[in-house]
């Protein structure tokens, strides 16, 4: 099993925000020392009430100090970019890191990114669609002609390929049960979400490998999962540390109607405890392990990205849990 | 006076992409070392017969070498974005290297690239006008409402500002007397061009400073410059290096139709030696320091930026002409 780090690129606006990016510098220099393989930065605009670094150039200067690990954007907001950006924006940073590339996409949910970036909301699942259909298109180097409805392209080939050959994995996240399956006609993998519940999860997972077979297509050999984790030396003082930071980031996730995108049957409108279970994983390196255990057991996950951070929690903290996830976790999973 | 230096990220398609961005990295640890200030990236999309990495996560990527030094877009092809997404990105960036960036930004020339990321060339004045004017807005921090042909936004207000206040500086390239004109109106300073001849570069600075006065504006208080330059011990080795090089490159933008964007009387297409005259500068150091002098003698640039590199060319000819100028050339011009 893989480790990921997903960068909590958020902070409070009037934060010194130069600092709070070397302090992910930091993160990551830990993270690859102590075995995590993949890093990733995910992307929202307008991100009030804090602020929301953009991760390609985040994963561009992030490149300098993970010699060797894979950078992974998790997710873009596809919709809103043309597929030739991505294209060779993601090419280039394959070639920064010798061919260690994952382009995660989604489909995004905040009307206010939409329309400020010119998108109709009621667009972007075609935009999603046709944007991964060019983009591993450009990436295979041949000429491109398309024409879609959102999207034109004739006799467009860019020079400017990633190092991956045949080309870098694209993984799309999902939420929904269409956005599954989606996931399996289009992607490489289902990057699954952290805010469903195992249950939910398990269950949408077989959707997503029922469907692949019913296309024809070969299953996934990676399946990755992302968890918001806190991990301590003992639990008490985990859970502690996580809960007010995950109750104001899931009461923030309600402000944003990001609940409004779940499976059906699932709310974040719940007392913290029972947020809590099945899906995220807080408390001593034991029970890390074991709910990690479980995970794989169910789902069969070949990697696991962790959030670790959200704003306003103290560098050492954040720090001490990718610490003990690397020496106390990861070493009983492999 | 400040030297700058322009990666020239394009390469042949069939070369080893990740080891020559290891060469840029190598040139940029070289030019900070020997006195540079600055590092500019540039961008085209679909810049065939050669690769061209994409400016924002090659600035990324950069930054890590590139500590105190100021880090610009030289340029990006503006109307090809949405300004929210410029503003963010470009706000990134400057988070990451701690408030030294510079926006440059420029119309792009070449249909091609416009067509195949869905915007009509005819549209671009419009979106760079509109694009300059809305990401200055949104960098100041205040809810932008912006009716214009091309962009829309409604009480948009984004919490990521870059570090430098008010905000970045904002550099308008352009070669023809209406963007010179442009440039004085929406920019902070005039990205002089390459192309032109000292002859055309002098009117048409003499137009931009005209107009910045006519409209009430203050005197621009950078005057920067971008030259083509090879530097060697002695001036034929020189000329022999550069020739084939530069010639390609002329010819290339004459396929490009750069040539129908030059100031009127402009041409590329001359001998090498006309080429060259007021336009390159090639030669032993004491002829760098010759030429340089009289630029700033009757354009009073303040920075001067080189690019050193054309497709092909060897590394170790990059590395000593940053070294000539930055060891030979810039102590007797400071």
């Amino acid at each position: 099993m893989k480790f990921g780090l997903g960068l909590a690129a958020q902070h409070r606006p009037d934060d010194d925000q130069a600092a709070r990016f070397r302090e992910h510098l930091e993160q990551v220099r830990l993270a690859r020392a102590v075995g995590f393989s993949t890093i990733w930065a995910s992307q929202h605009f307008l991100a009030q009430p804090f602020t929301y670094f953009q991760p390609i150039p985040t994963l561009g200067r992030v490149a300098a100090e993970a010699e060797g690990m894979t950078l992974g954007t998790g997710i873009i907001l596809l919709p809103l970019f043309q597929p030739l950006d991505v294209a060779e924006q993601m090419a280039t940073l394959d070639v920064i890191t010798g061919g260690r590339t994952i382009l995660g996409v989604g489909l995004g949910y905040r009307d206010e990114e939409n329309t400020a970036l010119g998108v109709d909301p009621k667009s972007r699942v075609g935009r999603l669609t046709e944007g991964v259909e060019i983009i591993e298109r450009l990436w295979m180097g041949e000429p491109v002609t398309y024409e879609g409805r959102h999207y034109t392209l004739r006799d467009v080939r860019t020079s400017l390929r990633p190092v991956q050959r045949p080309r870098p994995r694209i993984w799309l996240a999902a939420n929904t049960d269409a956005g599954v399956k989606r996931a399996a006609k289009l992607g490489d993998a289902w990057l699954m979400n952290p805010h469903s519940t195992l249950a939910s999860i398990e269950r949408q997972l077989a959707l997503f490998h029922e469907t692949r077979r019913a296309l024809g297509r070969p299953r996934a050999t990676d399946i990755p999962l992302i968890k918001e984790c806190v991990v301590a030396e003992d639990a008490a003082t985990a859970l502690a540390e996580a809960r007010p930071f995950l109750e104001a980031k899931y009461k923030a996730y309600q402000q944003w109607n990001q609940d409004d995108a779940l499976p059906k049957g699932e709310t974040f409108d719940l007392p913290f405890e029972e947020l809590a279970r099945d899906r995220f994983i807080v408390g001593d390196p034991a029970r890390a392990v074991d709910e990690i255990a479980r995970y794989r057991e169910r789902l069969r996950i070949t990697e696991l990205s962790f959030r670790v951070q959200w704003p306003g929690m103290p560098q050492a903290t954040v720090l001490r849990t990718i610490r003990l996830l690397g020496e106390k976790v990861l070493p009983k999973l492999r």
